[in-house]
């Protein structure tokens, strides 16, 4: 298969890359240092993605920037990152992909655990990953040509101690390598409308 | 209690307020023939809402404004309806409230059954209803003073069959009257973060 990764440089897209890598044609994208360059935040940048990197069957999102701050600092504007980033971001690249991707191709977005296991200063992130979580449900009763969608919902990595280590305080941390699994069964699978929970 | 009750003139808002005004001072707040008026698309507005209303023991958000049609047809633009309008309206009324709400009052938003039971023209406001529902999770966790916040997710009401009928075929609708006790036991009651499906 074809199948375009966008975050593929992040934690967890470096190991769903070398996953997949073994089998299939990965394009990377990204704001750097990528095949092709995208920024998720623009609808117009994410068309032009679909636009260069021509048919493909797969399209894996492991990106998108949320706020992390307690919750009585985090205002309209702070929250409007996540929004814009992980939200908008991930769900336009269905919008517009809808029509771009190949029949039978599927979609596979990020979500998170706090979605549903809050954590203090994650009520920004937990909101972005409900959303996309009810969203990949809805998308997936009206795709047509056979399209599926799916969402990978990780507890913290290992890799991502040092940096949400301190957030994550009882939480047991999952390997890269797992989580990259369930982004393999989204794509390799026929399953719509799930949530992959790697906890 | 004093409660400022958003979207009063709303479907769901007579209800709520019909139940309310019996035991409580209520106080409308909208666009249009309300005690206050208030744009929840607008934080500023929000922000003089409080500043005018004064201290109150509970805000009830019954309002949102959401994006049905065809997925096909949903785009970046008229995705945003939803998100400028339910998800950042009603997380405003929330993040801005905090600052203004009395010592143990309450927050209580509004949801509804797509976000778990998807229907055809709906991932628009399913993903918006996923947002609040774990966005309301995570902020009952964190907010200080006592202050609770929940949210209701109601099914059809029978008095919106007339405009939302064609789009709920098989959902069994539910009186305004009984999704309103929902918003009584919130404001009433002492639980939170908490969803209250009304199905
Ligand atoms: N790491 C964890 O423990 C964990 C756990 C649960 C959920 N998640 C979620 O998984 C996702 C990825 O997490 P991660 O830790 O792997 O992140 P990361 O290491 O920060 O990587 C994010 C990747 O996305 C790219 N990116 C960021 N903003 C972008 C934009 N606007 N347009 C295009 N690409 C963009 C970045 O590359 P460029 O800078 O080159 O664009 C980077 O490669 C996030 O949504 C996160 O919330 C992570
Ligand atoms: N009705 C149902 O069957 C049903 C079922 C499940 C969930 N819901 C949800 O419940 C909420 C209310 O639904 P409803 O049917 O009662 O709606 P509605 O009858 O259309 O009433 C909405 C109210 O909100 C106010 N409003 C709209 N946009 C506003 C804004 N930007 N700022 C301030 N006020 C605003 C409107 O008054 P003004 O025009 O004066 O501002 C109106 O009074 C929505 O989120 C809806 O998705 C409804």
């Amino acid at each position: 298969m074809k199948i375009v990764l966008i975050g593929a440089n992040g934690t967890i897209g470096r190991a769903v890359r070398q996953e997949l890598e073994q089998h299939h044609e990965v394009v990377s994208a990204g704001r750097r240092e990528s095949d092709i360059f995208v920024d998720i935040t623009s609808p117009e940048s994410i068309r032009e993605m679909y636009l260069s990197v021509g048919e493909v069957d797969a399209v894996i999102s492991a990106t998108g920037e949320t706020y992390f701050g307690p919750f009585k600092e985090l205002t309209p504007q702070t929250n409007d990152l996540s929004i814009n980033s992980k939200l908008k971001g991930q769900v336009n690249l269905v919008l517009i992909g809808q029509h771009f991707i190949k029949d039978g191709g599927s979609f596979t977005l990020t979500t998170g655990i706090i979605m549903e296991d809050p954590i203090i200063g994650g009520a920004s992130a937990a909101m972005v990953g409900g959303a996309i979580k009810s969203f990949v449900e809805s998308a997936a009763i009206e795709l047509p040509r056979g399209i599926r969608i799916n969402n990978v919902s990780p507890n913290v990595l290992v890799e991502s101690m040092d940096k949400y280590g301190p957030y994550f305080q009882g939480f047991d941390p999952v390997p890269g390598s797992k989580v990259a699994k369930a982004y393999v069964k989204s794509v390799e699978g026929a399953q719509t409308g799930k949530t992959y929970r790697v906890y």
